[in-house]
């Protein structure tokens, strides 16, 4: 039995158009691999993406993109215009990468394996647009609808996804994005449709400190954050819908004879639900007044209190596209059409935004492989025949969704 | 009724000799203050104290102290010989502050106050010893007792005493020093006949790391932590003799999304009993593994257990001098005889050491009066009648101990 997803990806790749694109991407397959390295060795750490997204650019003008723009936020943007018979479709790769400033981004090559930080998650995806838009114009492919090529920043952590943000909610294309697909990452055996929501918290507690010997048994910021820590690691949360909470990073303190003025822990809480990450968000604050009324019950406040301030440093929306979604079967089919197993999945990405504001959103890979993503030995596989049918499978994507004219 | 002590210390002071020298402490109080200035203003942070130990070196020979050298850890000392018939009395004032390197040490001046990080702990106390040599010069004065005298380094903080270990263990004049007095800090009002002993940790958690959604369920060293610092803050301590904790310092994680791989904490035992703080030392390392026993057993291992390293980071030791010994006896009729009352208690000071080898030791305070310490808003005030009584009753004091040939 054949669905009608599987019925229109068929006819797709078989006609003379997508085949010639196809094999643009084929042919051109050194072309992206120096424009991943190119792009690699541009570094991007948080906050600070504006050199790659100027070459990202520039290297989209050089391959036709028009209407191109850095946006207010750091986004390029460029749209390859359709017949204007369909909807805006909005196709992603994010700019930033997790390393900080300094660390060293050149390009290993062993074998055609590529080793740097950053090559995969998510520089890869970055050229597999420009890929994309060469094969298109050299296949001279029109689509009806128009399609909007993005690269993004503030995806990555602190980030705190401000580039979708900015994208949905205040930039030049809010409200006429209709269909969104996010391109993150080699991997193709997993189509997210479903954003973990997370919301990440900075708690700092401070105190009157003092002496630690002179000034023993006055309370100590230290104690209260060991309490909250302590009554976090014994929540109990769902298997399903899956829920999550990390301690993370903490510090503070200036002394080893001193009874700290100031410490602080930043908590990451996660769900696939948006109801249940509220939930856990509400039993997680009430627990920071309870931690700090313990430690100002048992030791003494004569020089003042602990008390605490909760800084929220990140809030991802969760949210989900159901997974009978037209964009969600185009993608299974074009998948299997070439080859690959793909499971549906939850993760956290840009796909979050739009899938909280109930546009249909997607996660897709890059093609090849990779692994030890936002670690230092990053790193990916460009062996032509994966690397070229996971491009090829995405483009197919796309394409049955913007539609032949 | 007056005792044997007081009858010392009520001829001495009556002596033309030591009339003499304190008529010097008076006439040249100026140049004392020029040389807390300069002292003060040649920056000596935590194991950074050579450049103030070579100035009090040429100052102390340029005062005709004999036998001058710095030894192998930095301390300066310098042997002011008597007749030969008394035992070997030691002299000393720290060369370390607390303040790192770069810390603004300028001193101004307010009326009679003197500010700057430093200037009454310990650097006053370095200017005073130098004002003796000059004063006992002037009177030409002769002891019994040869007096050394020592400006160290590595009294405050992680310097952990490696002065005053070097002293009293490895150097020169190990074995050789009879009675101890070291001037610390202006405070008159009291004699340390006590030291506080303490032991320091840093306790290192490391763990498998992961990611904070993905890999959720792992141990995370963090909870092993909090769970040590929570039991830690509901010990039962003595208030005699007093016995302190604190967590003081702490760190680690790298990432918001991260499992964290490795985070610590400094700890800060103390007490006025041997005894007492060897029961908390092992009570607090039984802890260690009982914490991260407890997070290995509610998490999973399935990537490696937490684990914590133990690093002693300090090694105070406690003692005390009897206050019925005739050095401390010297030192409260000294301080009655000018007006003080100083009651006896108990520091942590360079005392500490030759306290825990049996050697009579004693901390007396250097005259005037300050605040502040530790702070980067550090006095002293040197308005000269309470700055040269306080010197002379350390003088008589010194002179009490090492006898008038």
């Amino acid at each position: 039995m054949t669905d009608e997803a599987e019925q229109v990806i068929a006819e797709l790749i078989q006609t003379p158009a997508f085949r010639s694109a196809a094999a643009t991407l084929e042919r051109e397959h050194s072309r992206t691999i120096e424009e991943i390295v190119r792009l690699t060795e541009t570094a991007a750490p948080p906050f600070q993406e504006a050199a790659r997204g100027k070459l990202w650019l520039d290297l989209a003008r050089a391959n036709g993109l028009q209407e191109l723009e850095m946006d207010a936020v750091g986004n390029v943007t460029g749209l390859r215009r359709g017949t204007g018979n369909g909807p805006l479709l909005c196709v992603a790769a994010h700019l930033d990468t997790v390393f900080p400033p300094g660390t060293a981004v050149t390009v290993r090559r062993e074998g055609t394996k590529l080793f740097a930080p950053g090559v995969g998650d998510d520089t890869r995806s970055l050229a597999v647009l420009l890929a994309w838009m060469r094969a298109l114009d050299a296949a001279a492919i029109r689509t009806r609808a128009d399609i909007l090529f993005v690269a993004d920043v503030g995806e990555e952590g602190l980030g705190d996804l401000r580039g979708m943000r900015h994208l949905f909610q205040e930039g030049r294309y809010t409200d006429r994005i209709a269909a969104f697909i996010t391109v993150d990452s080699p991997n193709m055996e997993q189509i997210v449709t479903g954003g973990v929501g997370s919301k990440r918290y900075r708690i700092q507690f401070t105190g009157p400190g003092g002496h630690s010997y002179g000034a023993f048994g006055l309370v100590n910021p230290l104690y209260a954050m060991a309490d909250l820590t302590g009554r976090l690691g014994r929540f109990d949360v769902p298997v399903s819908p899956k829920t999550t909470f990390s301690a993370s990073v903490t510090g503070g303190g200036t002394s080893i004879n001193a009874i700290p003025n100031s410490v602080w822990t930043e908590y990451d809480l996660r769900s696939e639900s948006a109801q249940e990450l509220d939930r856990l968000e509400q039993r997680f604050l009430a627990l920071v007044d309870t931690a700090v009324a313990a430690e100002n019950a048992v030791r003494s406040t004569r020089n003042g209190p602990v008390s605490a301030r909760a800084v929220k440093i990140g809030d991802r929306p969760a949210g989900r596209t159901p997974e009978t979604h037209v964009l969600v079967r185009y993608a299974q089919a074009a998948l299997a059409a070439h080859g690959f197993t793909a499971r549906l999945g939850y993760s956290s990405t840009d796909a979050n935004l739009p899938m909280s504001l109930g546009i249909p959103a997607i996660k897709i890979g890059s093609g090849g492989t990779g692994g030890r993503g936002h670690s230092l030995e990053e790193w990916i596989d460009v062996e032509p025949e994966a690397s070229v049918r996971g491009m090829t499978a995405g483009l197919a994507t796309v394409l049955a969704v913007a539609g032949l004219a």
